[in-house]
């Protein structure tokens, strides 16, 4: 048959831990925790399916789980979003990001994301007629050129992608980078679509800046979150878009007809365990001492870390080490030293190559232990 | 903003379980049973949560639930599918559904529909650029005029969606339908979906003939599944797509930016729930217990019922009772007697009105008998 994305393979993060699988090589590669959630979301789980919970869920989401979402803004952010008319629960945070870009944007269209950029964004959108425009955020530094942004954005633009903070780069958002941004949209009709998934996630004190937070961004912004990374349960597949009501109605337009609802045991359970949060600060502080395990014992290794501002990521170049092809690189060090990664050039669309892997350190201290001890060999 | 979407409203399934909650009226109108699942499988969501099935699912879906599926095609049809190429897990049928249209059609591809046709079909074709060529299937029988299909298929024909048995209409295709089908697209290029959720809900002996049992129709099929349908579980969202590996490898390209992968508990209960099952006969007999009860039941008011084939819906003229709008009708039945039901219009592009509702009787004998009640106070 013709094909609409005759370039599309199967996603490095599927490729990577299956050959992480093959090799019986750490799995350091997709970013998913190795270890159990709370005991309690569990529990819950189980007991609203005893106690009934198995049929359709609303198609917005359950009311308590969309109140408990607005209050999460209200807590973290002083943002308020409506539970009604202003969020939508979703298939995982994926769904959220493919539902948004398949609502607006039409043949022709142009969308600006960032490079290194997470790879659901582009297929997305070229499967919607659209023609994506890549800025590319430079090694080591990762920052962005705004000028280069103005100098891209047209009569043609209809949507900016951001990822803050940034896989794989790890890069948060600086008030210099909104300030940017704003004075680029404002005056236009421009959508922003704001994957926020790792939110949560900053290090060293520093702050999260939801784009929500700014009402010359909020009136346009789609900003997506994940409970898979919030609560370590990236199987259970629930995340939540949030935008105000006139882009809501024509997301849920489209939402209705791509998966109708999401799964409601798993939306109880969400909504009961979120009822007795009351600080989201504890997850940054969980992994932090992850990421500072894994940095300290990189350092003994020929590895180059990269800054790691938020997500569970840790980036390195390897250049000290092999002038392969990152990718190549990342299957060698996956059947040679038994550690699998994740290469930087698979997040660009011209697999711009800077020597550079990710890490991934949502994982049990003796998951970072084995593959720190298998990395210490490499000369 | 500009709307994709324009003419989209928020379903009737949605209009209709909303306003039955609003008037506290018998809830006769979105297809989910309002009884309990099997209590094992229950029991398996909770125990693989609890064992440590909470993180990603690989993108096809869980090898252990597409063996599953796989099977269950050998033991009903004698058909056989790959579970490695030839099946995908989704997040229900509905996303099946979307994501095989996201995959095919293109701008100016022509889609060919039989209304009364389930109301996701539409706008995703729509969403991608593509030209609905709608069937009408007549009142009372609803037979498929092949002629007319035959006179409507062109080089620009991508598609033929079939929804067998027919939602809302329980008509199911005979061998005669099957082979005017075969003699249409022999020799062309069409692509055809076919919805097949309600498969196991045949009555009176008439057999499910899935189009994977015909060899010319299933090298261009994909054959989609519910196991909210199937196992009374609508709000796990899992169901599946099956079809030839070149066709499915394009499915898996969209699929897989789409939600990436599926519920993982959800996955392995059902999976292991099926391990103990070798009969999927009983599902009939246990629908068409209701059915028949719902039947006679209804012999005793003033509408005129419909053939019901299969399905878990049961349709009648109320003609005789009033001359009001389907919808209207609806609406009055709702708040008037307190029973809640769908208007045949709803399922047409244009909106006809054959004076035909919907009852779901996918409800406890208690719930049947109480909307009994109330319908037979009708003049
Ligand atoms: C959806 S699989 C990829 C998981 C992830 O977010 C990552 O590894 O970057
Ligand atoms: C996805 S809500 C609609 C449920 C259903 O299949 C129906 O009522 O026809």
């Amino acid at each position: 048959p013709n094909s609409k994305l005759p370039d599309v393979k199967t996603t490095i993060f599927t490729e990577m831990s299956l050959l992480a699988q093959q090799e019986n090589a750490v799995n350091l590669s997709q970013g998913f925790p190795d270890y159990q959630p709370d005991e309690n979301l569990i529990k819950y789980l189980g007991n609203f399916a005893k106690q009934g919970q198995n049929q359709y869920a609303p198609l917005f989401g359950i009311k308590e789980l969309r109140e408990e979402i607005s209050m999460k803004f209200n807590l973290q952010y002083q943002v308020d979003y409506q539970p009604d008319s202003e969020i939508n629960v979703t298939t995982g945070a994926t769904q959220g990001i493919f539902t948004i870009i398949s609502a607006f944007v039409e043949k022709g269209d142009e969308v600006i994301i960032f490079e290194p950029a997470y790879d659901c964004y582009e297929p997305a959108i070229i499967l919607n007629g659209g023609i994506v425009k890549n800025v590319k955020m430079l090694y080591p530094n990762y920052e962005i050129n705004w000028n280069e942004v103005k100098n891209l954005v047209s009569e043609k633009t209809k949507m900016i992608i951001i990822n803050n903070p940034n896989n794989p780069s790890g890069k948060i958002l600086k008030q210099k980078d909104i300030d940017e941004l704003i004075s680029i949209v404002k005056n236009t009709d421009i959508i922003i679509l704001s994957d926020e998934v790792y939110e949560s996630i900053t290090f060293d004190e520093k702050p999260h800046l939801t784009l929500a937070k700014y009402p010359e961004l909020k009136e346009r912004t789609f900003v997506v979150g994940s409970f898979g990374k919030l609560l370590h349960i990236t199987g259970w597949k629930i995340g939540y878009v949030c935008a105000p009501s006139d882009l809501m109605n024509e997301f849920r337009k489209v939402h209705q007809f791509n998966v109708f609802c999401v799964n409601t045991p798993a939306q109880f359970a969400i909504s009961k365990y979120l009822q007795n949060v009351d600080d989201f600060q504890s997850i940054s502080t969980f992994f932090q001492t992850k990421r500072d395990y894994l940095k300290s014992a990189l350092k003994e290794t020929p590895f180059e870390l990269l800054d790691c501002e938020g997500t569970y990521f840790l980036s390195a170049s390897f250049g000290a080490i092999s002038d392969k092809q990152d990718k190549d690189f990342c299957y060698w060090l996956t059947k040679e030293h038994k550690v699998a990664t994740i290469p930087f050039s698979a997040f660009y669309k011209d697999k711009t190559d800077e020597k550079v892997i990710r890490f991934c350190f949502a994982k049990e201290q003796e998951t970072l232990e084995k593959a720190i001890e298998k990395l210490l060999k490499i000369k």
